[in-house]
């Protein structure tokens, strides 16, 4: 649970955190979703590397778990840090207890089988069928797989402090989409000792990508786009929103 | 997900509907709950028959997942279930945030690396190490494994009335034993027909089992004592404790 809970970008968490910030919900409290939702990805990364699913050897530049240990290891590390997820979400620093069964139903909705498992299946199913998914289907799948916990994340702060998540779920869903966009793009610009994974293999596997359907320079555009939907949608912050809004830029700009 | 829990016996589902009656504790409101815990027990279950795990074909008298699918459906699946339990847990119907959140947190403790995977580590660790296994080993083993979930049913209705768990708990901790011991039993006594999965798996593994470690007759004559230790435990409830009581008894008698 250590090896797959070290290293990353820690976007989620930060998401948590910021959220809480804009809010005056205190950094003490959120640091506990913001841990949760981390274990949570963690867990999502560990079981999606197995042979069975995306079969991976290295991530975070450093071996996988079945790869470092073995299958067994692999599927009941994820399966406890899900656990501890839970956990962490409910730990009673998090705020009241309406706050924290607020927040781990609407991550077990998020996480789960219409969420992101749901996205995972989603993309299993298109890779067995050979058949290049539309960019509707690409964007639904993308949508549970990497918006569903984006989304709970930036609105866990607004969730905590009782107010409106809308503006910060909109802002996540417009981001979320364009860091798969860019995620596409490094698949094929990028270097695997930067992303600290292999790149290429979307591509090599003839899997329909943002980049293959819009062109690099239709899936650069389009992931700018979204960007700017993303920090048009925390206009309602004022200033107190530009960390969030250049986490949406650093979105599209990162190297891994 | 609806293929995984198919079947069974719903133990687990009926120690937190009785513990919820013994408190007063209304079914529509336990149900949350008790369907959440099957949901729960169905994932690990799921995860546990695959390959790189105890391999088994069948479960409740079908075939388990990854025969009928595959490994990563099989994964997936037990993901989405174990979401699904936490979303059960938590929905509103289950009663006040107080008691969501307790019952969550609780759950996520039971379920996670020092509770139910642990366990579930510990036996596979075990197997790997062809060094079988004392009783004490087996007995934490199995405290993890089958004992976590069993005292979190069989106390979730007193954490929603509000009530002190201490008792059921004991009750759930020696029964669970109990029903374990009977396992091992059945696994040398048992058909498959009648068990709805295969037989003599522990002994042709030569791994350590209750009966091996105690012989049958010693390990019936502990799993009695056990099942008189569970129904001492429930003597403060009197007569209202009977069903539970009957519940314990059953547990070293049935077939499957």
């Amino acid at each position: 649970m250590r090896h797959a809970l070290q290293g990353g970008k820690r976007l989620r968490a930060f998401l948590v955190l910021e959220g809480a910030r804009l809010h005056g919900v205190e950094a003490g409290a959120a640091i506990w979703p913001a841990c949760g939702i981390e274990a949570m990805h963690a867990y999502s990364l560990v079981h999606d590397d197995l042979p069975c699913m995306d079969d991976d050897a290295e991530r975070r530049g450093q071996p996988t778990v079945h790869v470092k240990w073995d299958e067994m290891t692999a599927v009941l590390t994820g399966d406890a840090l899900q656990a501890l997820a839970f956990e962490l979400v409910t730990h009673a620093s998090t705020g009241s207890a309406a706050i924290r069964a607020e927040l781990a139903l609407s991550l077990a909705r998020a996480a789960g089988g219409q969420g992101m498992v749901m996205g995972q299946a989603l993309d299993m199913a298109a890779e067995r069928a050979r058949a290049p998914l539309s960019l509707e289907q690409i964007t639904a799948l993308q949508a549970g797989k990497t918006g569903a916990l984006f989304e709970w994340s930036a609105a866990a702060g607004a969730r905590m402090a009782g107010a409106d998540p809308a503006p910060l779920i909109r802002y996540a869903a417009a981001m979320g989409q364009a860091f798969q966009i860019h995620d596409d793009v490094i698949d094929v610009t990028g270097d695997a000792a930067a992303a600290g994974k292999a790149v290429g293999k979307d591509a090599a596997a003839g899997k329909a990508t943002f980049v293959s359907l819009l062109g690099l320079e239709g899936a650069r555009a389009r992931a700018a786009e979204l960007v700017d939907a993303a920090c048009d949608a925390l206009s309602v912050y004022g200033a107190a929103a530009a960390t969030l809004q250049q986490t949406a830029r650093f979105a599209i700009s990162r190297h891994s």
